[in-house]
């Protein structure tokens, strides 16, 4: 994450992860789920914040949820079903459930699946947010799978030339497994920036850069520029057309047909509200297995992420870095110093605390 | 493609695409390939020059497979077998076969897997250049499937903020079918530009745009910059960090893991020499029928490829397009009023055809 986005130390408070955990149960309990799918949640978002992933751990996301619950867009009990199955793939339906607390048993089914046929595949209609992608492709490769996991959503982004957005911000994540590197890790929208980065920059006050985002009449913005009231229209990855937004486009409908359309849903453009049709999910696991060696698998990964870590670096950069290696140091700073949460993120916990009776955090 | 990469009016002959195909034909066969091999190959760069993919068309690619040819690197009788199968899954030893001849094959193999399990994923090691990977794609969008196609080979890419190169460029596709919309079809590399895009504008004089290359340190250049001698070192998807790079970098490493180890092979920069573990290719079906209702399916993406297409366009642009369509609408136009080549390509045919005593190309 760019530190432009990073809990500036000033405002920052460290939190133990044990205690963060315990308080999430103890929120997902409150809103009226059970004990199991609170501990799903609180693994998901703990996680998330321990990796360095702001933008889904708590600060954003666990505010949202509590609204969804409480306003009733998210059903705290859902009976969850399976609508269509094949041996290989399975479409579920959520009734509404957070994907937070769903997407673990989808990418299992998947997992299972990938074990008896090389490949499985589960998409997920009619749910809730997901949290971090990135979450459920790792669950996926710490079994020796090639893990995918996808969720497309809403109407923020703009296609290419467009003054009208169509598209969620329509993250993909990858994750396959190393033995000694830390496992490679890829979890990113496919629009400019993510957009849980409006509120995150809002709160520490940073401005956006160029190319982000475009003003109302669908130009893209290209110098730095003040966070827009709301949510502001976002630009595919690659920005402008010469610098590869057809590129991103592409891949926002990619989420779009293989999350939306795969799980027997519509894209989010098709919405006459927002989320109407609900947050749709892919989920996809690789047997390695199926494919090659296991071992010679990961001793290549090795070997590819070691290299790439020790590629010589442009001038003005310390070293190279791959996908999932500044999110592993993170977790293991974290673990042991605990999460960095805003000051205000801290003053709203507090007030979790005096109304729902929930523990306070532990400061570490 | 932008227009700085198509060839100047000036400088252009139309030829029938059917007397390209026969042309393409016959030079396979000279290199040694069956003659159904030799079809397979010209069905595929046809297809991709009525569409407009210069890059991947007769002008670069068929006159470096008749140099890999010639040169030994490619096989033309290739003995290419499954190594490894599930039933939803397969790789393939290509035996140094062209990607062109081979690619086909491979994604009904994907195709026969996806009709009964739900999905099919081949994976291909030791091959040749795969043309345009869309093309693949695209012909499992026919049968009712969306498809994907992928390719990893060689070390053109540079990691960001890496002063050396360690990736391919990486392009992957999506295709989906519709029933009266132009189908959805995205194909691209996973750097700043394609390789091809060199050759194409020294060919026609263009210069290179900012942040697609970078310079001998690893700095991206931020300036028009003239195309230098040989590839350079391309950037990420992105081009800089702020501007998103690291999310090429990602799909660039996703293409190499779901291409390369997931066949069997090992990543393009393990390569002592540039391409000495071959092409590795990447070929998946999705049944839509194992998803969903395939009829409620493409008329969704109808919807879908409509709205986009009637989007209120951004000032300084007529519409807004969708991936699939100009290459669609190129298609109509080069059917009727032919293949537009340059001078030079003309005068390269001309000469093949006194060396090799192909037939003669016919202008439209």
């Amino acid at each position: 994450m760019l530190e432009r986005f990073k809990v500036p130390k000033k405002d920052e408070v460290r939190v133990s992860h044990e205690s963060l955990h315990e308080v999430i149960k103890a929120v997902f309990v409150k809103m009226g789920t059970s004990e199991s799918d609170a501990t799903e949640a609180a693994d998901v978002l703990t996680m998330t914040d321990l990796r360095g992933v702001e933008t889904h751990g708590v600060s954003n996301m666990l505010r949202a949820y509590i609204n969804q619950y409480t306003s009733g867009q998210v059903n705290p009990r859902p009976e969850w079903k399976i609508e269509r199955e094949t041996p290989g793939t399975a479409v579920i339906n959520a009734d509404r459930g957070l994907g937070v607390v769903l997407g673990r048993r989808a990418m299992d089914i998947a997992i299972e699946k990938a074990k008896k046929v090389g490949f499985g595949v589960v998409t997920m209609n009619n749910g809730g947010h997901l949290g971090a992608v990135g979450h459920f492709s790792m669950h996926a490769a710490k079994q020796d799978m090639v893990g995918m996991c996808a969720t497309a959503a809403g109407t923020g982004v703009l296609p290419t030339f467009a003054a009208e957005p169509r598209f969620g911000t329509n993250p993909i994540s990858i994750a396959a497994p190393a033995n000694d590197e830390a496992a490679f890790l890829f979890d990113a929208a496919t629009s400019q920036i993510a957009g849980n980065k409006f509120t995150l920059a809002r709160r520490v006050g940073s401005d956006l850069l160029p190319g982000w985002i475009a003003d109302a009449a669908g130009n893209p913005i290209m110098e730095e520029t003040p966070v827009p009231e709301g949510y502001g229209d976002l630009l595919p990855l690659g920005g402008t057309r010469e610098n590869g937004s057809h590129k991103g486009y592409g891949l926002l409908m990619m989420v779009d047909i293989l999350g939306g359309m795969l799980s027997g849903s519509v894209p989010g453009m098709f919405d006459s509200e927002y989320f109407e049709s609900g947050y749709k999910h892919y989920f996809a696991a690789y047997n390695i297995d199926a494919f090659t060696d296991v071992g010679g698998f990961k001793n290549n990964m090795d070997q590819m992420l070691r290299t790439l870590r020790e590629t010589r670096p442009a001038p003005g950069h310390d070293r190279v870095l791959y996908p999932g290696l500044p999110e592993h140091e993170e977790e293991q700073d974290r673990r042991a110093n605990g999460v960095p949460l805003h000051t205000e993120v801290i003053e709203w916990f507090k007030g979790l605390e005096n109304e729902m009776g929930v523990p306070a955090l532990i400061r570490k």
